[in-house]
Order: structure tokens, then C-alpha cells, then sequence
């Protein structure tokens, strides 16, 4: 059999190109051709194919698919260069930066036209599918989009399941064709998850040629859709596009004129090109607001991590059931575990106030809790009717006085028509009571049952609530929500995701050692990850004995995620008692920005390690950070990113000697250096370790008694 | 074989029955027991069973069923006897009395509990599933409810196909044993329909025994729970209740303490007993609303046949498709036939203001039409945008001048979620614009996909809408949306709904003629039907050359549609140019209140006649109606109703000697008679005919030259 299809192969006509596109710099080059009826491109970076022969279309419900049957009918050539300042980002100007090529084609049988749009830049490919307005063709429901990624060998890839409810997976490395046998142990349990092949995986997918070459697949501006999953023909490692059903098994419901999101195709024998692209950010709209104001980044901590312990409870009482309304929760016996009591979250603002947090999460403070959780229960919570414990106006008043805001905190529990009905009031309510920004939560299934968190129907809402909550003047940070694809951009309120696999699993029973070293390589390419690092209690069961779990990091390499895990929005997760047990170390976290004007890749190789180095938008410091995996590792940079002729003082957080994750997360050591643009340093990474630096500038003056580089 | 059932059936223990129930006449008989673990229930009329003994119990999702297995734990016997107003209604006073029975049960294994309460009224059963707060049992779902109603013989009944999604077909009349035989050709093709079974019917179903008796089996208080339907057993005859499903395939997710709805049984040997039946509307909860002055019966006129016809069009434009916010309709050519013109709507006002109606419906006013149906639209409509062509303040400010509201109307496409996002909004617009109620519709299937019109996810919505309206004080009129189930005792200002098969129909092929000899037996037995009667020119190819449709009535039963079709809003249909033709026919729909104080059924026999005699609210005035079937029959009717020593005129509109739907519909004649209590009247109905009669007390003075009959 294999013999016939090498045959087979042999026989096929070469394929003759009809269109070529090169990348600004000319290191990639793509050819568009129809072959034998089919849209079919391939992708190349200096001359050696990344993306073999691709055959590209749709599936459509009840009417002829958009696969076969089409010609060319013009071609459109195009260039862009222009930058553009995000409202916040790892960078303060984004070069936009592409060669165009539209490719407009009819289905000759049935008249009916579909545009392809490519974008190539110096590092990848964005490319869409468009509809125009047109006579004979408005309304069309996609069975399946059947987009080919066809690689060019057995990869090696960086992956989580294909699911439409989840990615709250640690990663699997492993060549593609070794997925089929890594699945099953792959899909660990979710409250939601329904994974739905053997050989699905999600984006953004991570892989690496033989030659090494990093090539990352995802897709940019997901709106009106559902989001793409990967689906592998493990044979001939071509990927095809699988989107999230919804409760009938359509894919997407269309009207033309209209597009679908942007798939991409990064690539680069640097893996630190592929986190430094823009190509997700630039596939995006401009921005949507004319006045973004009131958008600035948050650094914040919360009443969360000891509830995700165990150590205390985000319900106010030990109850079998509540409806909102009828419950009295006056009559109630409060468990006695509460998190969010007026009194702790004092506690809470006068830590934030001490040292210059902006905002305090705080989970559990609304009625519900007692059964918000896995109970198809539609009215869960109104987002607006505080347990008696907690009092609004005491604490807007308190934190208020204190210079600090409290971050509201809305769980849906996957009842997004009830959050719906509740959103204006819950934004007003904000407002009224001086929150500016919500983290928003989607745990469970979906109701109505069927529809599922990555489909078309959830995906509208998303959205919707980002837009609302700008209304307000309100920014967002949704968590169990689809994964970001750079709408950011348009829409800059919305300041991070979760939507991947976070620390709170650490209090779950841990996340792989090397999760950090793969998540700015996956998750991250779409945008912000509210991963909420900064955890120094290492061993759960000093908060929850009945709590084994352990993270799975030492402090030194908590304090580098601040870095490495970029996001304008960053909490300082852990309690305020162990801060205070490491006063040296959390210094770190109270300098880190979380906003900066520009970003550099210093070493990486997804799931061994990343160091990066950013520079503070508002001063000329600079941060580095460094996220090890379970290898003792020796990293070596330079500081020749510092501006010339200046002096700084290196403040470094590195593990101790004998630093390990599992045996002695907390030995970390504090070292303060002199540096200028010529200095570099060699610091050794304990397996599960890291490193962060801080790099302030200063007058030489102040130099004095500091070790030189 | 039938010789072994017969066999197995003789030798099965006679049940010993528990408890056992009177009506407070004591014409009914309920028994209850537990046999074999299951609960079991007969009823009896006069000493003969109506519903033969039959189990009780649900099957749930994931837990052990709530079956067998049960023991009663206690029960209970109460008696109420309470008469109420309602706000509106085919009666000023309403007398709640029953018997009630609670039987408490507990499950041995699971230790879980479930109560069945009966109340056993003068005319028949209701009867529920509660679900008591318990330690061990709060969350579930349900897989199926497991009622049954065993018929005692193969009944005459007249149903239409159990259907997820629409009720909107013609009834059948068979032997219950024939409709596995009649289903194919009883499901008829709607925009939105989903038949489940090939003997599933819906509620309420109307039944005749061979003995004469009338069972009715419906549902009240539809709250929080999905639409029960009824499958048949028919080799036994038995009814099992058969929930709509979600897009899962559950039925309901419910959380303890909780209840089913009602489910009733309504008999008697009388027809009209069921008929004047007020059972669906006592064990409905009281009134919820505080202040109800804002509630007000509703006379009206409207922009709606001329569409309905295909005279006019909704559209504005012809387009292949909008997109709210993007279609620029400045820029679009007119189609020409827009009903919803400021001007024509004028015209709808002049007319309505010279002939008393309330309000002037409107349909089409707002952007959207070009492509509102069947396409899977989201954002189908914003209920805010007028078209260019409706000058939203201009007609406010007439409309006002003249005495007229002009109703609102909100058709939703299914697109529930968009409805929701906007109606906030929607019935600001509506009070800052004068309006005061809402005509909304649920054309098409429901999106999200997979969810049905009469789903729990729908039902929860369809009050929510109309509880929302009543923050603002508006009226609702739903179409489309699941049938009533008396819900208006508690909120009354759901006025009416549609789903059934209405007027419309007439222009869509037609309806049966017996159409509305069943509809008071069956729809409407949980509510008001916004009927829309009073076509006077039947052939539609008058108005659309194009459609050769013909309403299947003579002009004088459309008058006997007024007081045969109970609702206190009442549209009269046909276009203003069509009453100007028959003007002295009109005066019956302008004299004709849409409120009573006492309702009597003089005749009644579904599927053949129904005559109805109903008391003005505010006057001491009768109306009389009669819908007629397809045949020839003489109407014998007493006016003993009347007050005793009082004098009336008494002004008939009825069928010409030679009227017949088909080939003489306008052949009426209009007679005026002085009557008092001691007058009959003997008319002759046409096939597809009826009569009206207006009873107007006067001064004996006034009779001078009138005939006393």
C-alpha cells in the first residue's frame, strides 16, 4: 500500500502556480493556485517549504460546497507599511508591515464568489476567507471549514486536545504522529470539556521541523465564528480546520457580505521571532474606541488563592441550594470560612495600598456561591446582591480613602443568557461603586446545553460583553472564555484571558514543570494571559492540609513569569502573610510594569526556557525575566539592549544553589550588580527555577560599592 | 395473544386504593394508592372512570428514577373555597373551590421525597409534582415525565400533531385509534415545526367518550419548566406525558423545593361546562402586580392583513440582505408596496379614531424585513430603527391628537438572545413614544439552534418578557410563542397569544371550516387567542392576484368570532376600505365589548357549533355569537340570560338564506328585534356561517315598531 501511494505521488503533475506572493523582505514566499478546481496554496521560508500544497474551502449545509469547481477571476496585488501605537503592549509602536494578494474566485457551476485575502509578512502568514456582496449568494451555514495546513515532516509539536469547552490542559511534547497515542492521557478531567477526536489539537499549535524551523498556527480576529480547532491527518501530517459546532452540529451561521477570522501561519528558524510577532495584532481592526482613557493596565492582588486552596470558601454559608430572591441568607449560619468578609478585605486593601497595588480582586462577595457550580442552574447569580458579610458602599468608601480599587468579580457559571440579563445593572453597579475593571468567569457547561464555550453562539457573546462593558467604561478579564486572537487591539478593555491552564491548577495537583517555557509559545500568540503568578507558598498544605498539591516552581521563577508571562493586567497571587515572610523577593513585583514600550526575546526554546527582557514604558528600566523547565539550566545574556553611555544598577532574584522546584522552591538569592550596555551575565536556572531582574536607571554617582559585571 | 392480555389483565389484584377525594359536589371521585411502589391515580364523573388507573413518576437524568419504589409518608386533606376579580376576563368574578389532597411520598431506597398535590374542583383535576426542600435531593433532571391518563375507551378527539415548535395546524377529528393512520397528513408544513412521534398530540386535548362524556387534559402555570405534550399508547389508550426537549434531549433542570406545572382534567357530560371551565386559571397564583390601572382590554385595527395577503409588503426595500447599522437604507430604492408608511398608518388612525378602536397595530416599521425570516439571523432586528418612510414622533403626535395608540410590534425571528440584549431599550422606546403594548413574534426556528419554541429555555423567556413589559408598564400579545397555560391570573398583562393556527392561515391556503368550533375546546382552554377575526372580503385574490386563497367563513360568523373567540384584545383584521363596504355589519365589531362580566354557552359541540353568550363589563348589554361548522343547522337559543322585567333590542347579524362560505360569503342580513327574558329566537347558520346579536338594553319607549319575537 505505502509503495502504491509513493507511486501515486509520483504520477501527480507538478502543480503550476499561478500567483506568487513574497514577504516584505522576500524570505517568505507563498504560491496560490487552483488546482483541479481546488484553491490550493503553499508557503515557503527561504526557499524551503513550511506549508506543503494546501487545499483550501468550505463545507456548506443543504447547498453545493466551496471546494471544487473554481477559477480565478482577478487577482489584486497590494503593500502596507504603517505603526501604530497600542493602548498598552509589550511594545509602544507595532509595525504593520505585509504584501497583499487577493484572490478573487468563482464557483463556475453555481456563480457564486468567494475572495481569498493573503497577508504576507516578515514572519508568517495571515490569510481569510471572504464573501462579498453578491446576487445568488447571502445566508450560508458552514458544515466545516476545510482549511489544509499540510506539513512537511513528523514535527515535533507543543499541544493540548482539541475541545470545545476547554484548554485547561497541561501540554504534551511530542512528535505529530505520536498524538493519536498520547490522547487519551492528554484529555485530564474538566468541569467542562468535550474533546472530539484523536488527533484534534487546539490552537495556537507550536511545532519544529527536523530543521529546525518554529512554526506556529492560530488564527487572529475571531468574531462572528467559531473558533478553529486542528485536526491531523497523521499519515500525511496535513492539519484540517475543525470549527466548534454548536448544539446541532453547524459550524457557523453567515451572512454576506462577511469574512472569516484570519488563519496564520508563523514561522521562523528563531524561536524568539514567533513571540516577538504581531501578526495576530495586526490582522485586527484598528481600535474601536475614540477615547481609551479609562483603559490602564492593573497590577492586583485578591481574595482568590485561598479559596482555590481550600483555605477558605468563596460561599458565605454550608447551604443545598440557593434562589436568589428567596434565600434568606440573614437566617443563614455562615460556614465561618468566608473569604470575603468587609473585615479581610480591608486587610487586603491595606496591603494593596502599602505597596502599590491598584485593585483587589475579590471572589465570593456576591449571593450564590453555595451552588454556583456544575448545577445547570440558570439564575446563579444577579451580580449585584452582596452576602451580608460584605458591605459595598463600608469597602467603596474604605478602599477608596485607601487610593485603591476593588476588581468586581462576575462567574457566569456558563449561564450566559442570565449574565446577559443582568449586565447592565452589574456595569452600572460598578460604576456606582467605583470598580473599573471585572474579571468574568465561565466555568461549566454552557447553557443553554449544547451550545459550547468556543462556539459561534459563545464567541458573539464574549464580545458582546467586552463592547458593553466599554459602554461603561469597564474593562474585562475573562476567564473559561474563548482564547484571545488579537481583538484586543480593537478592543483594548479587554486586558487578558485565561482560557489556557493557569496557576490555579497548581492548587489542583500542579501543572507540568515546563508549562511556562510552552504557554507564550500557544496561548500567549493570541494575547494576554491572566496566569496570576507570584505564588512563594510553594506547599498547599501549609493553607489546606487536606490540600496536597504543590507549585511547581521556586519564588525565583514566580518572580520572572511577571516578564515572561506578558499582560497588562498582572496579579500578585499568594496570600499577603507569605509576601511578608519574603519582603526581599516581593520588592520585584512591586517595581515590575505591567505596561511597556518595548520587548526582546534573549534566549527561548519552547519547553526547555524563555528569557526575555522588556523595557518599562513610563522610565528607561528594563526587566528581565527567565522561566526554566525541569532541567538545571545555565542561562548567558548580554545587556546590550541598554541605551549606550548609561549606568543601571542589576537588581537579581535567582535561584539559590541548591534550588529545586520540588526539594527547595523557596532558596532564592538577591545579588545587586552594576551594568551598562556592555555588561552580560552567566546565572544558573534550578530545574522548575529562573530568574528576574530589575534594571534601574542611575547616576553613576550612586554606583558606589556595587559589584561591576 | 389478546386472549393472554385479557388473561394477565384478569388476574391483576384489584388496586385497594390509599386515599380517595370528592369534588364538593361530589360528582368526582379521585382515588390515589401506591401499587407496586408506583403511584397511581383514577377519576372518576358520576361514578364512572374517566381516567383509568394510571402511574406517576419521572424518569431523571444520571439518578435513579422517580418511579417505583415510593411509600406515602403522609397525607393530607384541605378545602378551599375563594371567589376573585380578575383584572380582565371573560367573567367579573371567579370562584376558586376545591378538595385538595397531598399525598407526601418518600422513595425507600433514596430517601427522597416528592408530594403529589390534587385539587379536585366542580368540573374536574389538577394535579402536580412538588419537590419539598431535603437534604439529599436538590439538583436534577429530567429525562421525561411519566404521567399517564388512561382513556377508558377509543374517545372521539380533536387534536393537532405533538410539535416542539408550532401549534399552528388544523385540527383532525378521529377515533384516538386512528390517529397513528392521520398523523402524516396532520403535520403540514410551518416555518418552524418539529413532530416527535407518530401518535403525539398536543394540549389541550379535546376528547368525547361513546358515553357522551367531554374530557379536556391540558396544563396550568407553565413556569420553569418545558411544554407537556401527550404520546399515545394506543393499543391501550393511554396518555404518557411527553416534555419538550432541549437541544440535549432534556427535558427540565429543576432545583428543590420546586414544582411541576398543573396537569388537569377537565369533564363533563355538558360541553359547554368545558368551555366555561376556570380550572386552568385557579390553579394559577394570584395576581403579582400591585397597581394594574395600566392594564386595559384592547380594541384594534392594524397594518397587517394587507401583508398578510401580499398586497403590501413588511420590507421597505427589496435587499438580499441587512445588516442593522450597515445597510444604509437612505440609499435603498423603495419596493413600492411598504405597508408601514407614515401616511398609510394615518389613514389606519383616521379610521380608527371614527370607529373607537384603541389601537392601530404596525407592522413593518422597522428595519429589518428585507431578509427577517427563516435564515438564522442573530441580529435580526433592533426594535428601535424605524424605517425612512415611518416618522416614529409624527405618528406619535397624531395618533395622540386623535385618541389612538398605535401598537408595537416586535418580531424577534426566534432570536431570542437579540431580543433580550435589546429590550430594555425596546420598551423605553415604546413609553417614550406613547405605546403601551407590544405585538411580539417568534417566527422560525429558535436560535440558538436546537432549542424549541416550547423548551424550558423558551418558556423561561416568554415570561421574562412579559414580566419585564410590566416594569414598564406594557401589555403583551405573543405570537408564536408557547400556548397558554393561564398565566395570566398572575400577570395580566399578557393579554393574549396566538399559538394556533389563526386568521392568517385564511391567506395561506385557508383554514378548516370547523376551525373555530374546536379552537375554544382546545387553545383556548389555557387562554385568550388573538384570533384577528373579522375578514369581510374572503377572496384574497381581491387583494394579491397572486393569491387564490379564500377565508372559509360567511361575514356573519367573522361577527360571531367577537364573542365565540374569548380575548380581551380584539383586532378587526380586514382592511378599512373593506368595512366601508359594509358598514352596518362593522356596527357589531364597533359594539362589541372586549370585556365581560358573565359568560354562558348556550350550544356547544366541538368541531360542529359554539354559541356563546357573554354580558358587557360596563353595561347591561348581551352579545351573542355562533360559529358554525360546514353544515347546514338552526340555532335554537332562549334569552332567559337576560335580566328579568328589563326591555332590549336585540340586533342579529346573520347568514343570508342562501349564504355559504364558499360561493355566498356576504349574504348576511341584519335584523333588529325587542327581546326580554322570556324571548327565543330560532336562526338557520349557513355552512361556515354563524350570527351575532347584539342585546342593548332600553326604555320599553324605545321599541316602538321593533318586532318582539
Amino acid at each position: 500500500m505505502k509503495k502504491l501511494i509513493i507511486l501515486l505521488f509520483l504520477i501527480l503533475p507538478a502543480i503550476s502556480w499561478a500567483q506568487e506572493l513574497k514577504s516584505p523582505n522576500e524570505n517568505f514566499n507563498l504560491k496560490f493556485s487552483i488546482e483541479e478546481g481546488k484553491p490550493t496554496y503553499q508557503l515557503t521560508l527561504d526557499r524551503q517549504l513550511i506549508v506543503k500544497p494546501s487545499s483550501l474551502g468550505l463545507e456548506l449545509i443543504d447547498v453545493e460546497d466551496l471546494i471544487s469547481g473554481f477559477e480565478i477571476v482577478e487577482t489584486k496585488n497590494s503593500s502596507y507599511d504603517n505603526t501604530w501605537e497600542p493602548v498598552w503592549g509589550e511594545s509602544s509602536k507595532i509595525r504593520n508591515h505585509y504584501n497583499e494578494l487577493l484572490v478573487s474566485l468563482k464557483q463556475s457551476e453555481t456563480n457564486r464568489l468567494m475572495n481569498i485575502r493573503f497577508r504576507l509578512f516578515n514572519d508568517g502568514l495571515g490569510f481569510r476567507y471572504e464573501f462579498p456582496q453578491q446576487d445568488n449568494f447571502t445566508y450560508f451555514v458552514v458544515k466545516e471549514e476545510k482549511t489544509q495546513f499540510a506539513m512537511t515532516g513528523d514535527h515535533k509539536a507543543w499541544w493540548i486536545a482539541g475541545d470545545y469547552d476547554t484548554q485547561e490542559y497541561d501540554y504534551t511534547t511530542s512528535k505529530l504522529s505520536e498524538i493519536r497515542g498520547l490522547m487519551e492521557k492528554a484529555v485530564t478531567p474538566n468541569v467542562s470539556q468535550y474533546a472530539f477526536s484523536e488527533t484534534g489539537v487546539q490552537t495556537a499549535l507550536m511545532m519544529k521541523s527536523k530543521d529546525g524551523v518554529y512554526i506556529n498556527l492560530h488564527e487572529a480576529a475571531l468574531v462572528g465564528y467559531s473558533a478553529m480547532h486542528l485536526e491531523l491527518d497523521d499519515e500525511n501530517m496535513v492539519f484540517t480546520s475543525h470549527l466548534t459546532p454548536d448544539a446541532i452540529g453547524n459550524k457557523a451561521y453567515m451572512q454576506a457580505p462577511t469574512q472569516t477570522p484570519w488563519r496564520t501561519v508563523i514561522a521562523s528558524k528563531n524561536a524568539g521571532d514567533i513571540l516577538l510577532s504581531n501578526i495576530t495584532l495586526n490582522l485586527n481592526e484598528p481600535l474601536a474606541y475614540e477615547d481609551v482613557s479609562w483603559i490602564k493596565p492593573v497590577k492586583y492582588i485578591g481574595v482568590w488563592w485561598e479559596m482555590i486552596t481550600g483555605k477558605s470558601s468563596w460561599a458565605y454559608a454550608d447551604l443545598p441550594g440557593v434562589k436568589l430572591g428567596e434565600t434568606d441568607y440573614s437566617k443563614a449560619e455562615p460556614n465561618g470560612r468566608h473569604g470575603a468578609t468587609t473585615e479581610h478585605v480591608k486587610e487586603y486593601i491595606d496591603f494593596a495600598a502599602e505597596h502599590g497595588f491598584d485593585q483587589v480582586l475579590v471572589e465570593g462577595w456576591n449571593q450564590g456561591w453555595e451552588d454556583w457550580f456544575d448545577k445547570s442552574k440558570d439564575y446563579v447569580f444577579d451580580f449585584l446582591t452582596p452576602y451580608p458579610d460584605f458591605d459595598v458602599v463600608e469597602l467603596r468608601n474604605y478602599a477608596k480613602s485607601k487610593g485603591v480599587r476593588i476588581m468586581m468579580h462576575h462567574e457566569t457559571s456558563g449561564a450566559i443568557r442570565n449574565y446577559e440579563r443582568h449586565m447592565d445593572k452589574a456595569y452600572q453597579f460598578m460604576i456606582d461603586n467605583n470598580y473599573n475593571a471585572v474579571k468574568s468567569g465561565y466555568v461549566g457547561d454552557i447553557i443553554p446545553r449544547g451550545e459550547h464555550h468556543y462556539g459561534q453562539w459563545a464567541v458573539n457573546h464574549y464580545l458582546y460583553a467586552v463592547k458593553k462593558a466599554g459602554e461603561y467604561g469597564v474593562m474585562v478579564n475573562a476567564h473559561e472564555a474563548v482564547r484571545p486572537t488579537g481583538l484586543r487591539r480593537t478592543y483594548p478593555n479587554l486586558l487578558a484571558n485565561e482560557s489556557a491552564r493557569g496557576t490555579e491548577y497548581e492548587a489542583f495537583g500542579g501543572n507540568n514543570v515546563d508549562h511556562t517555557t510552552i504557554l507564550p509559545f500557544t496561548r500567549q500568540i493570541g494575547g494576554p494571559m491572566d496566569y496570576t503568578p507570584g505564588i512563594f507558598e510553594t506547599d498547599i498544605s501549609k493553607l489546606n492540609p487536606n490540600n496536597g498539591s504543590r507549585v511547581r516552581t521556586t519564588i525565583a521563577r514566580q518572580l520572572a513569569l511577571y516578564v515572561t508571562m506578558y499582560s497588562p493586567l498582572q496579579m500578585a497571587a499568594d496570600l499577603p502573610e507569605h509576601y511578608n515572610q519574603h519582603l526581599d523577593a516581593f520588592q520585584f513585583i512591586k517595581d515590575v510594569p505591567v505596561d511597556w514600550s518595548e520587548s526582546l526575546v534573549l534566549e527561548a526554546e519552547p519547553g526547555d526556557f524563555i528569557t526575555y527582557a522588556r523595557k518599562d514604558k513610563n522610565s528607561s528600566n528594563w526587566f528581565v525575566g527567565r522561566t526554566n523547565d525541569e532541567e538545571n539550566r545555565t542561562s548567558n545574556i548580554k545587556f546590550d539592549f541598554l541605551e549606550k553611555g548609561k549606568s543601571y544598577i542589576a537588581t537579581v532574584y535567582k535561584d539559590a544553589e541548591n534550588a529545586h522546584w520540588e526539594k527547595n522552591p523557596k532558596a532564592y538569592e538577591i545579588e545587586k550588580y552594576s551594568v551598562n550596555n556592555k555588561s552580560d551575565i552567566s546565572i544558573d536556572c534550578a530545574p522548575g527555577g529562573g530568574y528576574a531582574i530589575s534594571i534601574m536607571e542611575v547616576d553613576k554617582s550612586d554606583l558606589k560599592g556595587l559589584e561591576k559585571l
